[in-house]
C-alpha cells in the first residue's frame, strides 16, 4: 500500500497526476489518501498528520508525503526506511514526527534519476517527477539503496518545535473540529486528577479534565486525553481553538490537583 | 466492498487512520468514500446521504458510518444486517433512512471486544477502535452474530423528523449545490401538474414544476422531481437554499393544478 | 482504471453513487478521482484539469467527466476513443483540451440505452444513469461502437477560448494555490530571457521570469514555466491570482529581453 499526504488540495488535478504516474509503474498497488488539505506549505501540520496516521497502516506501507516549500531549491529529496514502513518526500522536517517514534534504519538522498519519471524534472512539481515514481518503485520492490546515496539519518532536518519539559508543553496541531492538540503525552496524567492552563494572546484560562466530549454541556471547553495519545483541549459541539483564539505553538501547562499522586 | 461516511472532514488524518486499521485486517478489500464532509455531528445529514447512496452499491457491501456526537457515552454501537448490505456505526438515527427502505434482518450491539482494535478503546475515537475493525471483520466474513448481543431492531433510534402526510412534507436535506430536497416522494406527483409552497422564516413562495434544471432561465427557482426520488426545489446556476433562506425542517406543501388528476 | 472528474463536490453522496453503480458492473476495476471540486458548471476549469491529468494515466484508462450544465437538455452524451484513452461525458467542450493533444479516433453518441442503468434516466443525474454505467461497460471491454451512433468528431463542441497567437495569450486556469496558468506553451521561451505582461481590470504589471518558486522572496510575484508546460504567474507563499485580481480569460503578453535569441 502507498499512503499519500500533501498540501495540493482537492481543487486541482495534482494529486491525480501523482496517482496516474504511480499506477503506470505499479498498477496493482492500492493508494490511500491521508490528507491533501494540509494548509499550503505548513510542514508542521503535515508532520503531525503523518505521525498520527502511520502506525495504523500495514507493515511495509510506503508513505509518500509532499509538502515542499523548497521545491526546486537545494533541499534534499529523501527516502527513509523505518521498522514499519518507508517514507518518501522532501527533507524539511516532514518526517521528524514519525522518526521520534521509530528510528530510521536507512536514509537515502534520491539522486538516481533512473527511478524518476524524467531525467529533467520540473522545477516546481517533484511530487510528479521524483517522489511519486520513487514511491511506486519502492512499492514494486526496488531496493531503497538503489534510489541514490546513503546519508546519515542524524542529518535529516527536524523542525523548531519546543519540546515538552517540566510539565510545560505547547500546541502542536489544531484539527478540523477545532480540537487543540498539545505535545503533552497522556502517560503524564495516567491515574491522576489534572487540569491544564493554556496561554492565548489575551488570557490564560485553566480547564479541568473530563473523559469524553459528551461528558461536557454543549459549547463548554475542557481538557481530555485525545485519541492521538496527547492531551487536548476540546469543546462539545463547538470549536475550541477559535473560541479561545489559540494557535500552534501556544504554551500549555499541566498541573495536578491536591491529593492526586 | 466497504463504504465509509463520517463528519471527520478531509483536513485531518482521521479517515485515513480508519482505512489503515481496515487494511491491516482485510488488505484486499476496496473502500469507497460516500462523504466525510457531513456537517459536524449532523446525524440527519448523514442519514440522508447514506439513504441516498446505499442502493447503488453491490450486494453485501458493508456501510461504515461514523457521525457520533455521543461517542464515549452510553449510546450503543451497532451492526445491522439488511437484505442488501450491512450497516456499522453508532445507534443514533444514522441508519433510520436505510431502515425505512429495507427491514433490518438482524441487529447486534457491538459488545464483543475480540473484534475491536484494542480492549480499552479511546473514549473519543470509536471509529478507529471499534467501528472500523468491526466493519473489516464483517467484510472478511465474520458472522454478524459473533460481534456481540442481539438486540431488537425496533429499539434502534429513529430521528425526530416530521413525516410526509396530507400533501405536507418538510425539507430533509440541502445539498452542496443548494438544492432543497424534501421528503415528498415523487410518485405523489406522477402524471400530474403540480406546484409547491415552501415556508421560510419570512415568506411562503410558491414554485411551479419543471422537468430539468436547464428548462429554467439562469438564477430562476422552480420545483422538480430530483434524482433521489423526492421533490426538490432548485435554481438553475444558483443556490436555491441560500436565495430562499430555507433550512432543514422547513415545511413544504404540494398542490395540484386545476384539471390535473 | 477509470478516472473521475466532476463538479459534484465532496459534501454529498453523488460521486459515491456513481462509484457504486460502476462497482456493481465491474467490481474489480480501480477508480481514481481527478477532482470533484470543479466550480459548479465551470466547463473550462473541468477541461483544463482533464487535459492536465490524462497524459499521466495508464494506456486504456477510461476518463469519466461530468460537468454538465445542460443535463436533461438536447446536448449529446458522448464516448470518445483516443490513442491513449477513452473519454465519457457530455458534449459541451469538456474534452476539447484533451482533443487538442490527441486526435479522436472515434466518437459515439450514447444512444444505446442497453448500457444505461435504466431505460428512463433521471432528468438531472445522467452521471449516475448514463455516464457511469457506460464508463464501467467500456472498462469491462464493451466495444465503444456498441454504445450508440457514430458521430463526426469534428462536430464535438469546442469552447470559446482565445488561442495563443503573436506572443499574446490568455489565462486558462487559476489553480488552488492561486497560480495563474496561461495558454502560452513553454517551448516559446526555451533558452531565452523573457518576461510577461498581464492585463487586469485596473493595471498591466510586468513580471520577469524565474526558475522555481523558492527563487523568489516570500510574497513576491514572478513568471515561470509551470509543471503543466504552460507559462504561469505565481507568488512564493502567496496567492498570485487574488493579489493581482486576475481571472480566467485575462490577456497575457510574452516579450523577450534585449540580447535574448
Amino acid at each position: 500500500m502507498i499512503s499519500m499526504l500533501s498540501d495540493f488540495g482537492c481543487k486541482d488535478a495534482y494529486v491525480a497526476v501523482m496517482k496516474g504516474v504511480m499506477a503506470s509503474i505499479v498498477p496493482e498497488e492500492t493508494t490511500c489518501d491521508i490528507t491533501h488539505a494540509v494548509p499550503p506549505q505548513d510542514v508542521l501540520a503535515a508532520r503531525f498528520n503523518l505521525m498520527m496516521a502511520y502506525p495504523y497502516f500495514p507493515q511495509g506501507t510506503v508513505h509518500l508525503a509532499v509538502v515542499d516549500p523548497g521545491v526546486g531549491s537545494a533541499r534534499r529529496a529523501v527516502a527513509i526506511q523505518c521498522a514499519s514502513s518507508f517514507l518518501v518526500g522532501p527533507d524539511n522536517g516532514l518526517f521528524s514526527g514519525v522518526l521520534q517514534q521509530e528510528r530510521a534504519i536507512m536514509a537515502i538522498s534520491l539522486t538516481n534519476s533512473q527511478y524518476w519519471r524524467v531525467r529533467q524534472p520540473s522545477q516546481t512539481f517533484h511530487g510528479r517527477d521524483i517522489f511519486a515514481p520513487v514511491a511506486a518503485h519502492l512499492a514494486k520492490g526496488v531496493s531503497i539503496e538503489a534510489l541514490g546515496d546513503r546519508i546519515d539519518p542524524d542529518t535529516l532536518i527536524t523542525p523548531d518545535l519546543p519540546p515538552f519539559k517540566n510539565l510545560s508543553g505547547s500546541v502542536q496541531y489544531i484539527d478540523g473540529f477545532g480540537n487543540v492538540i498539545t505535545n503533552i503525552p497522556d502517560h503524564i496524567v495516567a491515574g491522576k486528577s489534572w487540569q491544564v492552563t493554556v496561554n492565548t494572546s489575551t488570557q490564560s484560562p485553566c480547564f479541568s479534565s473530563i473523559k469524553t466530549y459528551s461528558d461536557l454541556p454543549p459549547q463548554t471547553i475542557a481538557a481530555l486525553v485525545g485519541s492521538h495519545g496527547f492531551i487536548e483541549i476540546a469543546c462539545n459541539r463547538g470549536n475550541a481553538a477559535s473560541m479561545l483564539g489559540v494557535t500552534i505553538g501556544a504554551t500549555v501547562q499541566v498541573s495536578f490537583l491536591p491529593g492526586s499522586d
